[in-house]
Parts: structure tokens; sequence; C-alpha cells
């Protein structure tokens, strides 16, 4: 099985690390290959850990001249039209090349179409690392299934639940911000997590994969984390309570905001980066948390795909 | 796809009718039929709501006549022997005919046989049911693949969990039991929830299951919650701190014993009949959280693993 990456910063990186450390004790993955990378700069190909170009081609490109059986997409999401990655996706799938995908943008932007083509040719989509990057989100559903989910609610967004948690503890917005791009919580510019963008594309991609809606972001509401005072929360403080950026969806209302929740619910404990998702179906609530973020774990939310697209349970 | 049932409680029957009313939805299940049910009673040919002998046989000679797909063991806990259920598998897997169960004790005493023989002739096993009943727990790793799992810990015994927080919010263990029983949290003879023995029996599955062990009930020290005195409930309760019954296991222990949390940890919060379990792998730690008990929970436990059995995913 051949592999083309595209993309190969932090995360392309930590993929091809962490496939090759566990192709050597794992039979499964004996068979797979990273035949080639390709960037905007252009193709490599062959596995190397120095990226040089080979082909000054395009990703579309690539993919005719590669011939690949699997596209792994670890490149940084363009939420304009979520280019190049939706064409290749397009490209991809129509010829039965499998696509696995940390990007969150295409699935965001054009999640139906992009699946509607998938399953006219049956090629498969492994998105767990869109969503709360390793930790089970997406393919949690794949082990529950044959029943009907009601309500999603959780901690998507570590940026701002880390931030949040810094406000509690007495920092002012500007240093917990600070502080956060430090610790590398927070990118140069975190736009997309402080006005609750990045959550709602999570919410998006869950919202359509598991409640079998037709979501684009921009359909909905969303409102992050910029407009809270000290005053509120303080207030919340001094109630016992904690804000927090919850993004929730059920069959009539999805949506981003951020809420005071009281220390009955169990989203109230989800402090700094980490990230939690609450589902409800009508056999029973469960909860994941777990890491959101992370090169590595974003990497082993597309290690885990593979696997389980070589396994047929994608 | 036939499907023999063993055992027809409350499980089997909750098990019996969500199978129909999911049959009628989801096509995956359409081929799959229930072809008898047997019990101490003896065999039932078909699939009838009301149970009514139809042949004296054994469990055994029900597998040989019935020649199923698949045994569905919703029968109780033997944990002197396992059987008749032990025998049933082996039976069962050694003619290619898998297994699906909900019945720990099989698995907590001859784990590592039973697997041996599916592994021998490439019949699967099923046992989401024997661990936090439908909230993915065994399932939970069949999606994270490919890593070494360091350490897992958890709450697995909703009974015992119960009893601590009604202890913890003043009661007596007396009154506690009762209430247990009343609200069907307890069975009439709880002594191997309150010993510590049905925890101990999860525990045993999940470490050979992620942990490639091979430990049998028994191997280990467990120890339950009645020796708990209502001063050290008192004493944890003003130091800010939680008595609950952990289950632990690492890559040189494994124990079940009631332990001290204080607010930092995460299990500190799990009160009532939840049950939750923590995952530490190389890549990140995770916890889930959900119902560990009820016919229902149980009965959706063995339905996703048979969704999963269908599409090659156990």
């Amino acid at each position: 099985m051949k592999l083309l990456l595209i993309g190969y910063g932090n995360v392309g990186k930590a993929f091809r690390k962490l496939f090759h450390e566990k192709k050597e004790r794992y039979p499964i993955l004996q068979n797979v290959e990273i035949v080639g990378i390709v960037t905007r700069q252009g193709l490599m190909l062959g596995d190397k850990e120095n990226f040089t170009v080979d082909k000054q081609v395009s990703v579309l490109d690539a993919i005719d001249y590669v011939k690949p059986d699997v596209i792994v997409d670890m490149s940084s999401p363009n939420y304009k039209d979520g280019e190049p990655s939706v064409s290749a996706y397009m490209r991809a799938l129509s010829n039965g090349i499998h696509v696995i995908t940390v990007n969150k943008a295409p699935l965001a932007l054009k999640f139906r179409e992009i699946f509607d083509v998938a399953e006219k040719v049956g090629a498969k989509i492994g998105f767990q690392g869109t969503v709360m990057s390793g930790t089970p989100s997406v393919n949690l559903f794949r082990i529950q299934p044959v029943v009907e989910v009601s309500r999603i609610r959780g901690i998507l967004n570590g940026t701002t639940n880390y931030i949040l948690t810094r406000l509690y503890e007495g920092l002012s917005f500007n240093e917990a911000i600070k502080e956060a791009k430090e610790k590398g919580y927070a990118e140069e510019d975190p736009t997309l997590d402080l006005n609750g963008f990045d959550a709602a594309a999570k919410l998006t991609i869950l919202t359509n994969f598991v409640m079998n809606r037709n979501v684009k972001i921009g359909d909905f509401k969303f409102k992050g984390i910029t407009e809270i005072t000290s005053e509120e929360i303080r207030r919340a403080k001094s109630e016992g309570k904690k804000i927090k950026l919850i993004a929730y969806a059920d069959n009539y209302t999805i949506q981003v905001s951020p809420q005071v929740l009281s220390p009955q619910d169990p989203l109230y404990y989800i402090d700094g980066v980490e990230n939690a998702l609450e589902i409800q179906n009508e056999i029973q609530r469960i909860i994941i948390r777990g890491p959101g973020a992370g090169p590595i774990n974003a990497a082993y939310g597309a290690l885990s795909d593979l696997v389980l697209l070589l396994e047929g349970c994608l």
C-alpha cells in the first residue's frame, strides 16, 4: 500500500517518524510505504527525512503521477475554500484512492460533497485527527454502531480552554495569551481559536458524521472567548462556577459559545489544554477526555486511521 | 448469519428486543437471525418472546444441533469453573463459530486458553459487554491500535461505587446496601461486588487483552469495600478526599483496592453507579466514563460486538 503525504510541517514529520517506529514492530504496517511527500514547494519521491523537491508539480499532479493507494493530508487548514485539499480529495476519491486527513478545512466546508464522491466508488475517509487529534472522537462512533445520537457536547479547542483556565486562576487576557503562545498552546495568530472558529469546524465535522446532517461552517453561529470580561470570570468563580467554550449540537441546534458551568457538569473539570466530548444516544451518555492537540497526537490520529483502513474498518 | 443465545435472563431479553428494533432500521443486521435460545431448562428453536423448551439438551448439544454462526452468551457468571460457558466457547470456536459474551467468568478464568483456540481457526470473540457493559472499554482499544498500553486504572464496579458515594453522603453501610438493592444496583447477594471480585474479573480481562499478559483471577490480590470504616470515610471527607475502589494494572502490578483520591484525580468525580477507565499509552492519557451496568447497556455491548463482527472489525 502506497502513501502520498500532503504537507510536511510538524504533524507530517511526526507522522513519518511514528509510522517508521511502528512499522518495525507491527506486521500490519509491513507492506505500507511512504512513496512521496508533496507540499507547496513540490513533490519529493520516496521517503527521506529531509524533504528536497524532485518535481515542481501541484498536489493534483502529484496524485496523478504517484498513483498512491492513500493520500494522508497533514497540511494546514485553508478555510477560504479548502484548497488545494478539496480538489485533491475529489481527484483521489474518484479514482478509488483513500483519504486520511488531520486537516479540518475540507470536511468543515464540504463534508457531504466529499463523502458523496467517496461512497460512489467505495473509497474510505479517515478523519480521526481532525477532532481531538489522537483522542478517540470520530472513531469512537465507529465502535458504537446502530444507535441514534441525540446530542453531542464538548470542549473541542485546547487553546481557549487553556486561556480560560488561566483567566480563572487570575491572569489577565493578555498574560494568558502570551503564556499560551510561549508554551506552544497558541499559534502566533490565534484568531481562529479565540473566535470559536476552530471549535465550530470540529463540531461541524462531528455533527455531519454522527447526526447525518449537512452542515457547513458558516451555517451556524459561533462565538469565542474574546468578549468574556474579567468581571464575568470573577462572578462565575464567586458562584463556584467556570466559564467554558462549549460546542453543542442536537437535532435542532448547533452552536459554539461560552457557557457558565456548575460543578455538577462533568465538563467543569476539563482544564488546561485537555479536550472532552460528551455523547448522548438512546442507550447511554458517555464522556471521553484526553489531549486535543500536539503533533504526535495528531500523527497518531492519522496512524490509527491508517491501521483501521488496513483492517477494513474505516 | 445464525445466532444461538445462551441464557435468557434480563440481559438476554433486552438483547433480543434491542436486536429486533435495530434489525428493522439497519440493513447490516438484515440477514441475521436468532435461531435458538438455550438455558439450563433446554433449547428453544426459533425466536419467540416466550421461551418454551423444545429439547431438553445441554448447551453443547444445542451448539451441535443448531450449528449457529455465532453464540451470544448472556448467562450469569459461574466463577467456580466458568461452565457451561467455557466448554461451549471451546466447542464453538474450534468449529469456527464466533463468540460474543457479556459473561465475565470464562475470560476471567481462561482468557489465554480461549483466545488460543479462537486464533488457531480465525474465529472471533466479542466481549465488550464484560467490562462497563455498553460504554466502550474493550472495544476502545480496537480503535487505538499499534500502541503500548503502560497503565490502566478504573472504577469498574458500579455497585461499590454507588455504596461509597452514599457512605460519603452520610449513610451507614447497611443503609447504603439496602438502598442499592432497592434501586436494582446491587444483587440480592452482593458479595462478589463488595469483596472486589467483580472488579478484579473485569481488570483481569482488560489486562490480558491490552497488555498481552496471561493473568487469571485469583493470581493477584483484590480487596473490596467491606472493611472500610465510617471513620475512614469521615477522615477522607474532612481532608477533601474520597475513597474509591480502584482497579489498577501496569506492566508490574495488578490489583483492586480502595484508594483515597484527591480532587486532582479525575476518578474522584465518578460517583454513583457510573464507571470510568483511564488508559495511559505512550502517546496519551485518555479517560472514558459512562454507565457500567444495566440489562439494556449490556445488551448494547453485545449488539455493538455483533455489528463489528459483521463488519469484519472484531
